[in-house]
């Protein structure tokens, strides 16, 4: 089956992608998987990345995300600049179930990790979000934390005005709490639960500005270079990862393991540890946590499945058989 | 696009092939390609391999197989024991072009890569045909052989007689030329060419009975431990790979290599080096050659390209826009 965007755009919400994405984790830390693996490679306009892997539940799964990144797209062909798919299979076989357009699930699925992080890590006070950047992936972690919590209110920053006032009037109104532009720093001393999820390559969150018992969500570092906290942030508090041996290298936290800070035992548990109760999450009010997101195709093929099990038998949605 | 496999299965001709893997290999030759990789994952049942790779010509085209090998297939599910995809995307701009049911063109490229080295490699005398094995290699050989050299006789042998008897039964009569069953020993002495088609793991094929001028193309061994001819066969004959890094690895010339009867610096030439004239093909009646065939993502994507220039305006194709 091809899923194009609009077949499954409308039918599942953001709870959808929550359940599928917990899922995945929890397999990971039963170590009910197939080894999530990546592939690059270098085109003359762009590079390539694939990443697969499978789920082994009930029904065994394995997959990949081929995405192309392309940072000249929308100037010179209108597209967006990371474009490509995802395709799951039947692991007890390896028939191929579906081919997905890749961009949506991805946007979800990396929301979705955040709430789930945050159902185990966020404090149980009322919740004042506060989110750096004014991205896709702001607009997402606004739906998803409120899935998972109760927000108070809301304060966004980013690093170019114009574009975090759009952002306040495209989605003030959307929910029940007030959203409000405000400087990075008074964001993140005013918030309890602090989302970052900008491309920067230089720490934008000082330390000091940073309550006790606040959950951070840090979302842009995901590949070598890419910095949003500082070091000494990152290395006095508590580190979730969703794949340990991937945070070290590509997430938030290399700058604080190159530099000696941290070491990878210092790690405090990976999210699906947290899900299936190995560690435990937030015992008390002071605890800061970093939840450090890269990014898995574990998540994709998760979301991929669910997708595929709850659509596999609407008549509505567009389908060949590869084989016919 | 989703091209399902009737939608090009008789709009193709081997002919097709030829020409797509031919250009495939001058690619590679010429250094216009993005560079194949691989990535291998164990599933509780069998494994998935994913090749990639792409063709820098006038368009550019990154793509790749995700193929599953689950053997027991046949007899638990009713279905190949091979079974996958093949993505081809636009590398200019990672735009998500087409996906195929992988089986045909893998088996389509296979055979006619090692007519486009019988080209360069195979005797000037009138062709006496040898195949070892008796699978789809096997009949896809007859094919695109004929498509290059007239064919004189053929001879056919298998270590499964039953299965030979299938084999003759099925395609004697298709062909302005007779096949004939004989031992593996008789065929490879009475033929200047011999193809070798099975998945054994000892040599099949001894020195002795290949007469010199003879061009072999050894298909069968394409993953560790497989071997199909003599490793002194090998080593006294001209090696012509695919690829040559893949060679060396899991080719018919990893066991000659392993013995350190040969170096990779002895092999002769890779088959994109012939198209493009840096090394010469044939030049005498007397020398062996050995075609040793792997196969790469570079044949695939390139044959995925050739059908998607070929078909996209057809509008008898079934297709979906991943992104409407």
């Amino acid at each position: 089956m091809l899923f194009n965007k609009s077949s499954f755009e409308k039918l599942l919400q953001m709870n959808d992608y929550i359940e599928a994405v917990s899922m995945a984790h929890k397999m990971h830390a039963l170590g009910n998987i197939i080894e999530p693996d990546i592939v690059h490679a270098d085109a003359p306009n762009g590079e390539y990345h694939i990443k697969t892997g499978g789920i082994l539940g009930d029904k065994p799964y394995y997959g990949l995300k081929a995405n192309g990144g392309f940072f000249n797209n929308s100037v010179n062909f209108q597209l967006p600049n990371i474009l490509g798919v995802i395709y799951l299979s039947d692991a007890s076989n390896a028939y191929p179930l579906a081919i997905f357009e890749s961009s949506l699930i991805s946007k979800m699925r990396t929301a979705a990790a955040t709430a789930v992080a945050a159902k185990y890590l966020a404090p149980k006070s009322p919740i004042k979000l506060g989110i750096i950047g004014y991205g896709n992936q702001a607009a997402a972690h606004l739906e998803s934390l409120s899935c998972v919590r109760q927000i108070e209110s809301v304060s966004i920053a980013g690093r170019n005005s114009e574009k975090v006032n759009e952002f306040v009037e495209k989605y003030n109104g959307l929910y029940d709490f007030e959203i409000k532009v405000d400087t990075i720093e008074n964001t993140c001393r005013n918030s309890n639960v602090l989302i970052t999820t900008t491309t920067s390559k230089n720490a934008l969150v000082k330390k000091e500005w940073i309550k006790s018992g606040t959950f951070i969500g840090a979302i842009g570092a995901d590949s070598p270079g890419k910095n949003e906290l500082d070091i000494d942030l990152v290395a006095s508090s508590k580190i979730v990862g969703d794949i340990k041996r991937q945070i070290i290298k590509v997430g938030e936290c290399q700058h604080a393991i190159k530099q000696g800070l941290i070491k990878q035992d210092d790690i405090y548990a990976e999210l699906g540890e947290l899900i299936v109760g190995k560690v435990d999450g937030r015992t008390n009010d002071s605890d800061i946590f970093i939840y450090d997101s890269t990014g898995t195709a574990l998540q994709d093929v998760a979301c991929a499945a669910y997708i595929y099990e709850k659509l596999k038998d609407n008549k509505d949605i567009k389908s060949i058989d590869l084989f016919s």
